[in-house]
């Protein structure tokens, strides 16, 4: 019974439920779009670093509370008795490695990661229980400048896979500012905001009639109820106005004045209802939003959070922003917006045949001499008859085939086939490289 | 009692046992190597793939038999009763991928991956807990061709960092040329050859008294014991003609032929001490030798074995030949052979300083220029004493910083600071680039 778990029948092909193989065609995406968006980060100065899957589960437990750590955390003890959860998210990991290196690091850090991670959760569509999740942040700037950094990153990003202002737009808000702009409309102290802004949280989510009934429990009238609800289809100078002296409200004036400075702003706007539940969040908050009608809704999003590092260090506080973007989320945007590339088939990729009169070390100069041209160059294995060789070719998505059979070698020749064109031609080994690299001929 | 991993003692910041951060620094390193790695193989006509983190663990139950699928693998139970491991090794994952669209897939196949994988193990040099494996495979082809195409992928990885024939060596040998030679020498059927084997699979693990009287109690005379010892000098022409009969001295001989033809036989060698206990492995078998003196060992190996798909589709039978790398062996290599360039500082890295009389996106055109033209840049976040900066600069290896205050934003021009060489220059917007680039002056 102990080994209950072996079997003699033959085992499911499936991968486990809400995870994904990743077969060449697939993998070759995902090394496309994670390349695209490594190499925008790096030029704009973010330096890339990662953690281990799994982590001690207090990690969790700590931070976000109870529903992500026991809920939808994969967590198991392992035989020394550790309490191990396999990531659900990169903050809890980069806080810790942040802590561990207080004194050496090098701050303002501008760091990203692409980590893979495991939640339990329901499989649906832009939901998988394993993804990756791109997390960008900023650590160690307090002011305005970072979430500035920060957001034309992800601009830069989505721009990066040719995403315009017609098909993403980056929603802005200011914790800071609707904690102040809440209390002065409310009349009420910090404290008496808290519980407000708990209501309005909820506003687009519950029927409106409960939304005014707890917002009047809590003692409001009309007119302010109104008032707030003002601020939703406001700009960002009419409703900055309506608090001016609040520190949010500098900062998000602050903000948009960059942003409209440097042409940036097409691609933002101001919206009172973005306020990001997590308790954590104490500035800048945002969420870039889809903008295809049939895929509206957010993306992803982020904001800025203080005091990164308070579960691990006593003293040190080190402040943050930054955003996490899932791989899932991503796919879905460039495919809806057409904006993934046909990778099947594209780029020279040469398949030298193989004849059973030619011992296989005589191909070995047209594989090495197509290579060094920086060519994609694989010799056929075994021996089939020609038309099964092409076939795979064909199938293989290989732009060329070479031939060399008894009679080309006994000539000094090879043959080349373009199995786009179905031309043919003949060389010599010294121009094959050119030939195939679409100088001339085949 | 229930919630008692939930402390409010500050948290560790040293990652689980066994596993590492990676900071930028090292980051660069293993993409850098990893780069390489796939570089190669793509070069070779490899595929990349890859699947979950999590399998069923009768995946691995089923092939490993119990000790890798008990002991040393991070095993679980899901809320939904699933028993799931996470993949201690490649192989399962890859062969239930390819039999599930055996219908469909294009053979010969030539495939690898990269995946981080766990293993509960004490960790020690060279061996972690979590660590990235490096598998390739060639699936779909029987003859020694496609043996050949693998060992020549492990070889070109390897020159691709620089290394040459004086600092690794592949041992090769032939399972079925010891099993065909063993029964030759001792005159048994193929079930006494292998309850030998079992045995000379030992030899170099136990004391010689030993090895010899679990021979002589199998029935074999001190002159077979012989015989079986000489192999182990012997190349690989003498070593067949033993038993030359044997597909396996067939295999063997072609094999060493056309490593020769092509110029690969210097990095290469028959070591009849090469066996690889995994009872799958069926025909060639090979492992890669760090031929540092402190480090002589092997690095890795692997072989050619049949019946890929055994546990997942009856009738279907698919071989394949491949190898396992793993990061910490090779980053080790690497080191050992000083073949690791030194990444800190390399390449241009721009700050762009910030003063508090110019605004935030005056400094936008210099961003945005350098940045495309290739260059990484980064604009300080927050206002800080210049001193400052550039001792962030200087820490951060940026190689340029670049000034514009409020005087030099007045006459249009920017400073130019070299970090290297301490030199500065003053230019328009327009040459900046091109003298960052290394074109002129600074």
């Amino acid at each position: 019974m102990e080994r209950s778990y072996i079997t003699m029948e033959k085992l499911s092909t499936q991968p486990y439920k809400g995870t994904r193989d990743f077969y060449p065609e697939e993998m070759k995406r995902r090394n496309w779009f994670f390349g695209k968006i490594r190499e925008t980060l790096e030029l704009c100065a973010y330096d890339e670093y990662n953690g281990p899957m799994l982590e001690s589960l207090e990690l969790y437990a700590a931070k976000s509370g109870d529903e992500l750590a026991r809920e939808q955390t994969y967590n198991f003890t392992d035989r020394g008795g550790r309490n191990l959860a396999i990531r659900p998210e990169m903050t809890p990991s980069v806080a810790r490695m942040v802590a561990a290196k207080l004194g050496e690091l090098n701050f303002p850090l501008r760091w990203f990661s692409i980590p893979n991670m495991y939640r339990y959760e329901r499989p649906q569509r832009g939901r998988l229980r394993e993804f990756w999740q791109l997390n960008v942040d900023l650590f160690g700037c307090d002011t305005y400048e970072a979430d500035l950094d920060v957001i034309e990153s992800a601009i830069a990003i989505l721009r990066a896979f040719g995403a315009d202002e017609t098909m993403f737009k980056v929603h802005i808000n200011n914790r800071r500012f609707f904690n102040d702009v809440i209390a002065s409309i409310c009349g009420t102290d910090a404290d008496g905001a808290k519980k407000i802004s708990k209501v309005v949280d909820r506003k687009n989510k519950v029927p409106r009639d409960a939304y005014v009934k707890d917002m009047t429990e809590l003692g409001l009238f009309e007119a302010q109820i109104e008032k707030i609800d003002a601020l939703y289809t406001m700009g960002v100078r009419e409703a900055t106005a309506v608090c001016p002296e609040s520190v949010g409200s500098m900062e998000l004036v602050s903000l948009f004045d960059a942003l409209e400075a440097m042409g940036l702003d097409k691609y933002c706007m101001f919206d009172f209802g973005i306020i990001r539940g997590l308790d954590y969040y104490t500035g800048t908050v945002f969420e870039v939003f889809d903008e295809a009608p049939e895929n509206n809704r957010a993306m992803f999003g982020g904001g800025r959070y203080d005091n990164l590092v308070g579960l691990f260090a006593k003293n040190a506080k080190i402040s943050g922003v930054g955003y996490g973007m899932g791989d899932v989320t991503l796919e879905n945007f460039l495919e809806t917006h057409n904006l993934l590339p046909d990778f099947y088939g594209s780029g020279k990729k040469v398949l030298v045949a193989r004849f059973d009169d030619v011992p296989v070390e005589k191909y070995t100069d047209i594989v090495d001499t197509l290579r060094s041209g920086g060519i994609v160059t694989g010799l056929y294995t075994g021996i089939k008859k020609f038309g099964k060789q092409i076939d795979y070719a064909v199938k293989g998505g290989y732009s060329h085939v070479v031939i060399m059979g008894g009679s080309e070698l006994e000539r000094g020749v090879v043959k080349v086939k373009n199995l786009d064109t179905r031309e043919e031609c003949e060389c010599n080994l010294s121009e094959l490289a050119d030939i195939i690299s679409g100088g001339k001929g085949a």
